[in-house]
Formats: C-alpha cells, sequence, structure tokens
C-alpha cells in the first residue's frame, strides 16, 4: 500500500476498502476508476472451465501463479452422452497440467466448497461463476468475473475492476423461529431489486452478526450476485474462528473488521427480528413478496439445495421439519446435498434418514437443477426452490413458474402441498421450530479433491481433449468503420441465461463453441443466430438492450457466442458489470445511450453506422461514439472504456491484445 | 384346470408346469402352441406406460379388472425439460382414473419394489418390461410382454403366450467368498449365450437354493431375460417365507415346489462352489469370461444398482468391500439405490456413510445409467456395471465400452481403478468378505406409494396430457398385396435398445410417438427414418434381420415406431419373443426364412412382393408366405402365428382387431 493509500484506508475504515487496498496493484481507490487488483485464489466450475482452461492454453501458461487454484466439477453431472465424462478427463487433465487442485464430479457445490476448504479471511478469490461472491462471508475479497479474466489471474496477472462504492449494511437483533438467512437476503432484494447493487460493494456488520453462522452469511453474501453487487464483505470474526476451527483449519484464521469509525457511501439497516418468511414470484430474484400474501398456490416441486442454501443447518432444519411427516402425494420433495462432506455429516446425524422417511427424492452431491441440469418442473407448475435464481426457463422448462424461497418454507410447503407461510403452519400443527447446533467438528474428506501434482510431473501431463471440446476461435481486430444491422431489440433485465441458455440441452456443449452459438439468446428469439450468421458475411450486427443487459451467471459463452455469429456492438440503457466485462474481453463494443430515448427510436432491422472508431478508441478521446442511422439520425453512445480496454477492444479482444503485445 | 391339465400337471410335476395350468384358460400345454393364460398382476413403468395408459383409454376402459396393477415411475427421472415432469403428471391421473396402484419418481426400480410390495407366491404377473421375470424369484409366473398385452390384461383379458418347454437347473453347492448371485446368472450367459433361453422358462431347483436369498434369485430371475427366456421359476420355500415376513407380508406366503419326480425338458446342473468371478465384455451381456481373464484394464467408471442387483445385500457387501477406503482418483463410483426403502435401511445401518465416505456419487433411486439416463461414460473408456445388458450405446455414448459384473467385481475395481477379480485383491490385501445378513425387518414406507382411489372418486378423475403425449395412431389393415424396398439389411442380435433408442434423448419422446420415430434404428443406420418415411408413398417397406431380431427391452415403440415409417414385413433368421409379439400386435408381419441362405441372397433396396397375403394368413392355411423378388426369385417364409395372431395381423394390429370385433 501507498502512504496515500494507506491513509485512505485508515480514513475509511471500512473493511471492504481495506481488502482493495491490501490487494490494489494499479490505480486510484476513486468509484467509478478502473483499478487492478492481486488475486491471491482462484475457483473455476465445469461449466465456465473448460474454456478457461483453453485460454491458459492459448496463453502459454506453465503453472498456476496463485496461492490456491481450484477446478471443480458440479454443473454438468447428468451425463446424458458421452460428452460430459470427456468434459471432466479434460478439466482433470488440464488441473495437472497446470497445478490445479481438482475437485472431482460428486464432491459439491464450488463455494461452499471452497469456503470449508480453501476460504481465508482476508484473501483475494476471482472466479469464473458469478457466486463467487458467496466467499465475502470469510472476511474475503470475493468477485465473480469471466473466464479469461480467471485465467489471466491463473497466469499471475491483475484482475481490473471499476473501484466500487460501498454500501455499509448494519443487522441488528436476531432472527425470529421460521426466519433465515435467505429471508435476509430477500429483504435486500425486496428493498433494491436485481439492479440495486450494481456499482457496489456490501459491507454487513452490527450486532446481528452475532447470530448468524458463516454459512448464514454465505447464503446472504452468495446472492449479492442477484442485486449486481460487485462483491459482499462479512467482518471475519470469533463465528468465522469458530467455523474455520470446526473445519480443522483454525490456523488460516485472522481476525479481520471495519474500523469502529467505518464511513460507506450509503448505509442502511435491517433489524432482524423484523423480518417475516419471504419468497421472490416467477421469474425474477427481484420480486420478492412476504410467503403470507402468496400462500395457498398449488405446487408440484420442492427443491433444497445449491449454494444458496449449502448449509449443514439448511438441510438439518429441513429434516426437522419434515421428520416423522409425509410430502403431500403429488409433490416431487428433491433434496440435493451440497457437498460429499455435509451429506456424510447429515448421514451421521440421522437427517438423511428423516428427509428420505417423509418422501424426498436425495440426488447426487452438486448443482443441479439450479443450472437446469435435470429436476424440471412440468410447465406452469409451480415449483419452490432454496436457489438463487429463476429467470425465465432456467429450469429447463419454457413455461416454468419457480419460485425462491428459504429451505423452512421449501420444506413445510412440501408438506401441504401448497405455499405456506411455515409459522403458520406451524402454530396449526403445534411444530417447535427444529433446533440446531452447528458441530464442533465438521466431516473434513479429502477423498475426491486431487492436488496439483509437482510441476516436474505437471509439465508431463497430456490435455485430454475429447472430440467435443472445440479450440479457441480468433478473432479479428475491430474495423475501423462497422455498418451494422440491429438484429435484436430486447427489454430489461435480459440474462446471460437467456443469452446463451444453460441446461440439459446447451451445457453439454459448454467447449464445443461453434455449436453452444447454435443455442445464443433463442429462448428470446429462435431465430436469431440463423440471422446473426448470416449477419456476418454483411460485416455483423448490433443488439439494442434495456437496462441491465446481461445480468446474472458469469458465463462469458454469453459473450464469445453472440460474438461468433457477427454481434460488434450492444446499445444498451446499462449493463450488468460482469457482462459487460466479457463483451469487453471479447471485443464487442458495449454502448450506452446518452439519450435513454434512442432506445425508443431504434427498431430492429435498422441500420446503423459506426465510423472512425480507432480514433473514437484512442487513449485520449472522449469516450463517446456516434452511431449514425440510415435517415442520418444520430445516436450518441457512451462507452466507460478504460485506456487499456479501449485497446483490447481495439485489438479484437484480449487474446489477440496479448498475443500483439 | 380340466382333468387331462390337472393330470399333466401332476404328470410332468415341475413348478413352471403348475403355475402355467393353475392358469390356463384357453389352449393346450405343448411347446410351441400358443395358449392363453389368467393375469392377476400387472406393472407397468413410465417409459412403456404411457402409452399403456393411452391404449387403456382407447380400449375405453372403467376400471382395472386384475387384483393388483402397479404404475411405476422409474425410468425418466432426469426431467432435462418440463416433458419428463409431465409424463409423471400424465401417469398419476391414469392410474387413479384406471384403478391403479402409483408408485411415485424416487420410490425405486419396480422389479424389486413390487417384489417387495406386491409379489405372491403362485400369482402371475404380466408386465410392460423385459425384467418383468424378476418376479420369478417368489414363485410367481412372471412374464414381460409389450405394453398392448398389459393393457389387454388390465383390461381383464387373458395373456397369449407360446407354451414353453422347461428346463429345469439344478444347483448344488454354496458360492464361495466373493462370488454371488450376478456370477450364477453370468455363468448361463457364459454357457447358453442370449438366445440359450428362448422358448425356455428357466425353473430352479436343488439344495444350493437354502443358500440364495430371495433377492439373491432375483438376480438370477431378472437376468433370464438376457437369456431370452419365456419366465424364471424359483419355488416358494423356507426363504421366501422369511422375506415376505421381513416384508411385513407374511401371510402372502404359501409353500410351492417343484413335485419330487418333476421331469423337465432337458436339465442342466451348477455346482455352486465351483464358481468364481465373472464379467460380461463390451457389448453383449452374453459375451461371459472370467474376471481374471481381462484383469487390469483401466476403468473410468464403476456403478452399483439397478434391478439386476437390487438387493440390501448387493449394496452392504460393496460398501463393506470400500469402508475405510478411497476410490482410484480417476474413477466415477456411481452408487443408485433400488429404492426408498432399501435406502433407508442402507442409511440405518451405516452402509450409506461407508460408500459416501469412500468416494461414492450417491444417486436418486431409479434404473437411471442402466437405461440411459445419465452416467454416460466417456467414449471408449470402460465401464463396470451391476446393470444387466450392455447393448452397444445404451449407455447413452455411442462408442462405449460397458462391462457386466458383480458388486464384488464393481467395487473393488473402483478402488483400484483397474479390472480387478476380488479374490485376489482380497488376498492381497488381506481383506476379509464382508459379512451380511438378511435384516428379521426391512423397512416398509408406503409413503410414495399411492393406493387406487375407489371407484366412485376414479371415474371423476380427468387425464392430465401435457402437450407432449400424442394420441395413439391409427392402422390400417393390411393390404392384400405388399410391394416392398428392402431398407435395412441388419446382422444377429440387433436390441430394441438399437431398433428404438432409450436414453436421455430418446425417452422423454416416450409419449410421442410421431417424435420418437425419428430416432428408430438411428444407432444402426442414421438415414434410416427418412428413407422410412418416404417409403410410405410407396407402400412401405420390408428389414432383412438375422438371429434373434429384437432381443432386450420389451419397449412396444420398437414395433410401432418403424410400423408408423411403413414398416410392413421383417425377414429373420429368428425372432426374441417379446418383440416377436410386439410386430404383430401391431400388425407387422414377422416372417423366418424356411431356408437361412435366402439371407445371403437378399440385400438392401431389393424389392419384393408378397401377395395374396389374406388368403396366406386365412385360419387353415400353411404358416408360409411367398415373396417374390424383382428377378422372379422365389423367397419361402414362415410365420407362426396363431389363428387369433393371423387375425389380428389382418386386421392391421391388436386394436384395429378389436374395433372391428
Amino acid at each position: 500500500m501507498t502512504a496515500e493509500q494507506e491513509a485512505r484506508s485508515a480514513q475509511n475504515g471500512s473493511l471492504a476498502y481495506r481488502l482493495i487496498a491490501d490487494h490494489l496493484v494499479e490505480g486510484r481507490m476513486t468509484a467509478g476508476e478502473e483499478i487492478a487488483l492481486r488475486v491471491d485464489q482462484t475457483l473455476t466450475q465445469d461449466a465456465t472451465g473448460t474454456l478457461v482452461m483453453q485460454e491458459l492454453e492459448a496463453l502459454g501458461l506453465d503453472r498456476a501463479q496463485t496461492e490456491v487454484s481450484v477446478q471443480y466439477v458440479d454443473h454438468n453431472l447428468l451425463q446424458a452422452d458421452e460428452r460430459n465424462a470427456e468434459d471432466h478427463a479434460f478439466l482433470r487433465s488440464a488441473a495437472h497440467r497446470y497445478g490445479l487442485w481438482y475437485s472431482k464430479p460428486g464432491n459439491g457445490v464450488s463455494h461452499p466448497v471452497h469456503m470449508q476448504r480453501f476460504g481465508v479471511p482476508g484473501r483475494s478469490l476471482a472466479g469464473s461463476d458469478s457466486h463467487t461472491c458467496a466467499a465475502g462471508a470469510l472476511g474475503m475479497l470475493a468477485v465473480g468475473v469471466g473466464g479469461l479474466e480467471v485465467a489471466l489471474a491463473i497466469a499471475g496477472q491483475p484482475l481490473h475492476l471499476v473501484m466500487p462504492r460501498i454500501r455499509g449494511i448494519r443487522l441488528t437483533g436476531q432472527l425470529p423461529p421460521w426466519v433465515s438467512a435467505k429471508d435476509v437476503i430477500l429483504e435486500l432484494l425486496r428493498r433494491h431489486g436485481v439492479k440495486g447493487g450494481v456499482g457496489w460493494i456490501l459491507e454487513y456488520h452490527g450486532p446481528g452478526l452475532d447470530h448468524l453462522s458463516a454459512m448464514d452469511r454465505h447464503v446472504i453474501a452468495n446472492m449479492g450476485a442477484e442485486l449486481g453487487a460487485t462483491a459482499s464483505v462479512f467482518p471475519s470474526d470469533r463465528v468465522t474462528r469458530d467455523f474455520l476451527r470446526a473445519q480443522g483449519r483454525g490456523e488460516d484464521f485472522a481476525m479481520l473488521t471495519a474500523g469502529p469509525d467505518a464511513r460507506y457511501d450509503e448505509t442502511e439497516e435491517i433489524d432482524l427480528s423484523t423480518l417475516e418468511p419471504l419468497i421472490a414470484r416467477p421469474s425474477s430474484p427481484g420480486d420478492v413478496v412476504p410467503v403470507g400474501e402468496v400462500e395457498g398456490e398449488e405446487i408440484a416441486q420442492s427443491v433444497i439445495g445449491s449454494s444458496a442454501n449449502p448449509g449443514l443447518r439448511d438441510f438439518a432444519v429441513a429434516a426437522g421439519i419434515v421428520a416423522g411427516r409425509q410430502t403431500a402425494p403429488g409433490v416431487s420433495l428433491d433434496v440435493n446435498p451440497t457437498s460429499r462432506e455435509l451429506l456424510q455429516d447429515l448421514a451421521r446425524s440421522g437427517a438423511v434418514l428423516d428427509l428420505i422417511a417423509a418422501g424426498a427424492r436425495l440426488h447426487q452431491a452438486g448443482c443441479l437443477g439450479c443450472i437446469g441440469m435435470g429436476q424440471a418442473p412440468a410447465a406452469g407448475r409451480n415449483s419452490l426452490r432454496t436457489f438463487p435464481r429463476n429467470f425465465p426457463g432456467r429450469s429447463g422448462t419454457e413455461e416454468d413458474a419457480v419460485w425462491l424461497c428459504s429451505p423452512e418454507t421449501a420444506a413445510v410447503s412440501a408438506l401441504t402441498g401448497r405455499i405456506t407461510d411455515p409459522r403458520r403452519w406451524a402454530e396449526e400443527n403445534k411444530a417447535e421450530y427444529p433446533r440446531f447446533t452447528e458441530p464442533d467438528r465438521y466431516t473434513v474428506n479429502l477423498t475426491s479433491l486431487e492436488e496439483p501434482p509437482p510441476h516436474q510431473r505437471a509439465v508431463d501431463t497430456e490435455l485430454e481433449r475429447g472430440p467435443n471440446i472445440s479450440a479457441l476461435p480468433e478473432l479479428e481486430p475491430l474495423p475501423d468503420r462497422l455498418a451494422l444491422r440491429v438484429l435484436l431489440k430486447a427489454g430489461d433485465d435480459v440474462s446471460t441465461d437467456e443469452i446463451s441458455p444453460a441446461g440439459a440441452k446447451a451445457l453439454p456443449y459448454r467447449s464445443n463453441l461453434p455449436k453452444l452459438a447454435e443455442f445464443t439468446l433463442t429462448r428470446i428469439d429462435p431465430d436469431y443466430p440463423e440471422r446473426a450468421a448470416a449477419s456476418r458475411e454483411d460485416g455483423g450486427h448490433a443488439i439494442v438492450a434495456g437496462e441491465n443487459w446481461g445480468q446474472g451467471s458469469s458465463r462469458e459463452h454469453a459473450a464469445i457466442c453472440p460474438r461468433l455469429l457477427g454481434l460488434h456492438a450492444v446499445l444498451a440503457k446499462s449493463f450488468a458489470r460482469i457482462h459487460w466485462q466479457n463483451l469487453v474481453n471479447f471485443g464487442v463494443l458495449p454502448l450506452e445511450f446518452e439519450d435513454v430515448a434512442d432506445y425508443d427510436r431504434l427498431d430492429r432491422d435498422d441500420e446503423l453506422i459506426l465510423d472512425d472508431l480507432h480514433q473514437s478508441l484512442a487513449e485520449d478521446a472522449p469516450p463517446v461514439i456516434l452511431a449514425t442511422g440510415a435517415d442520418g439520425t444520430e445516436y450518441r453512445l457512451r462507452h466507460r472504456l478504460s485506456t487499456r480496454q479501449r485497446a483490447v477492444v481495439r485489438a479484437g479482444g484480449i487474446i489477440p491484445s496479448l498475443a500483439r503485445s
């Protein structure tokens, strides 16, 4: 830290500020400016990781330069054909080759497993998964980014971010029975919606934290992604210490809290004792209402699991609720254990038995239905899930009706067959709220976690590249003049799930870009891939979008695939953070309307000329690009690109820009 | 029984003969003649059941006429999109409507669950699944047939069968450690191959039975299907009594054994004490060798479960082997619990914990990888499975390498990472053979088993027909003259898996025949569906096949789908039993070469004329059909159709023939 930074840090006093200052290698800590951070740890999962490994190959990496890098396999576990298993073999060989840890299929969901086995207070973590932010629960600076940025971080490069502002969220009081951590983050989504966190770090503090376990904090930090926040930060305190000790890693603990007079750019307060069970209605995590308001709706499915409710507590409380009872006949109660270790603890305590006996379908450990890998509900039938997201179609069912809620609400509703406020049910059934105490010692099982081999053995590892694993495409530099047809005009809050779908059909092609590209934007416009592919011969196309284009998952496929189909510019009212960065990384211009009314003036099939682009993107040029319509109308567009990013876009993306330098 | 039958039965003395005599309603018990049997129970699963329910609807059924009919959901559990869940809802509503039991997704695999909850010695069972024969383990007459025959049985019609011959298999001695029931049936497959049981009932007797539990017998009876046997029959003895008592159904027991001087059409003996661990090589259950012969082959997967090794013992012994050890790093050990109840017993005993701790991926209860619903291995990588079948591609991977073996061999090999004879491993590791004692009382859990509603409520049930559920097609009567082009010439032992694939891609279309038809025979010839569909305008086509056409699964889709694509006749060296019957039921002529050398004379794209068909298929006509080639060559073909079946084929299938009468 420079003296100036130190002074600023002390002056600001927030923990987030301190974490950033501790990792700053470039830039000024002024909100909105680009900064570069040292990355201590990385995390990749299989759906984004195959591409990251191909990028490491393209970068010619010898060995990971981070303290810890882990390749998880938790997304593509269905194995409907050979492609999943071939991806797993490729990832394992790449982890061996580049000196990464490898977490086998069945070991569990990346975020909670990472927190348990590798999380260290004060460290920075970059992950190619939008829920990487969950590690903020331990006092880490954890950020979800595009895969290419993780590849660069593994290679020892710093991570570039726009310096966020910091919101202090003071928690007071204690959660009442039948209300849990999920309701805290749903309350924030109720207050701020899915764009409320864009450009912010959410820093939690206050006496209410004493009653939130490390995994409760994980629930809250994890779904900071749904607010669009850059990161979420919890202090590392007594609760953190107990957690790390119970994981057999007491030595990794360090006390880390905000200064007593921490100042925040904005503040708010949640009195935990006033919260009630909340639920997000179909099909947005931001459409939150009290469960009581929607009680009585018939349900066909209830699913417990995912990184949004991964704690032993979450399963144990659900088990306590259903113990000795039976799920409603028309309901499928699906239980997705977080990890092998959690399943062992659950089995040891008898909770697994309670769940199965009550009628639960116990699935393998992993993400499963959370990313549309199975568990799809029937069209229009209500499905309650403890997951983080319910974007339309993400379940695998086109016309789905997915609700997000706590394990308490999900378990009780599975018994009644209807959306039910657990408090009312408890009163009617004289049911006590199941008590849960975190164990002194969690199960630690390294069976499915392979250590990186020593360097000498690593360099001899050959990558096992199955026929479904494509090579990275070569990207052309940005032409000086673009003549683009608007091929799609989209509304607000379009997610990367809609841009590049996951799910059982598309996910197996995550390593096969030309094939995956055929799924691009088909949820919104089934003909887009065909029209887009045709546009390449005429110099490509543009997309016009509303607010928050590219919210949700971090998948960089949502940038590469349309780029492969000829996308050169997105004209939007605003962008989600990770996707904006991914567009830049793959040489697509992310442009914002200076006058949002221009959105209404543009239509599908309009033609736009963007001229003198290299001059407009020169280091010192004003951040404005002009587009001219066929009728001569001028559209003024802002770009927010840093000097570094201007060069990246001109070169056609990060990989060609590195190749050039 | 008529006096004549009673006399014959006493004279013959075999249990199989007695079971048939007890259920005979038509025909003479002379091998090769058609007989009709009263059906006490039926079983359908979801992959074949949606069609059966549509058939019940077409038949205008009011209520099931059997003692017990159960609709299971165990095949389509992945739910990659809404279609599976919609099938489940349809099946549940149909079970309610027609007075069937409904076994929810997650309750378990039909055959073992049926045996546990509904199996009654001495009763007859018809099931639309080829492994229905497993219930022979309890002294039942249990036969896998096409769905339409099950529909007729539910409607109170008798089941038509060709009277089989009876082979007495005398078991002596006791299995040595590390050798189990799976090795017994693999030994029979080694001796006789996949056609060795065609036309036979396999009746087990002898002192060796004392050491085989009811579920061990299930293993052996279940894979009688792989020999092509009509049924397998075990006596109902002390072991059976203990099993039924431990299932809480002691009152359903009846002692049933062969007479002391039972005579069999053929006999053989297996001295259990001489058996060794066996394994079926890729890709036929009949290609059996000692494990010792193939030791050392590297494996990538090992799967324990399915109706071919469903017993608590099978999982407990595997758990005992891996307890305190770790699976090899490159191996996925997948565990597919048979049922909710078994999973409860396993969890209670701690065996689940041993499996998970050692690195197993514990999946939901069901068939899963056994019918290609997930768990597909990488191409060419060895996968060991305790399943009954390893036909090419059935795993979901085109170029798969699937081996069939006992839980002992699968578990030990998962530890070593290579195909390993468990005896050698035990010696090297000084491992004791895990001891297992059947419990006095198994878990009984009816949570996921819905009773048929009373008739009054049943008739008010509306069928929940999702958009993926097609109506039954109307079938035209047989023309008197067929001019057919040979569109495909196939080899020996083509399975119904190859004719109408299961797996995660095709199975969701099991209720959508026009869509499912697009997958017909694509494993053998990707262009067949297109050529076949085009053939319809020219009057249809024929297929030329080798021995045992249509072995394996009972799915009638393998008859309907090609029929929908214009198939009118299959000219084969021989047919598998169930598929032969399905062809007849859907109006396709199953014809056998009188001179097998004619097979060599015929080629793809040859044209054949079959004339005067109605006269050739008249009640009293000789069982011969003449086909004439374009060059005038005459082919003499035999048909084996009973009087009843001749009428069925002339009408275009059973449904039009019933509609006519």
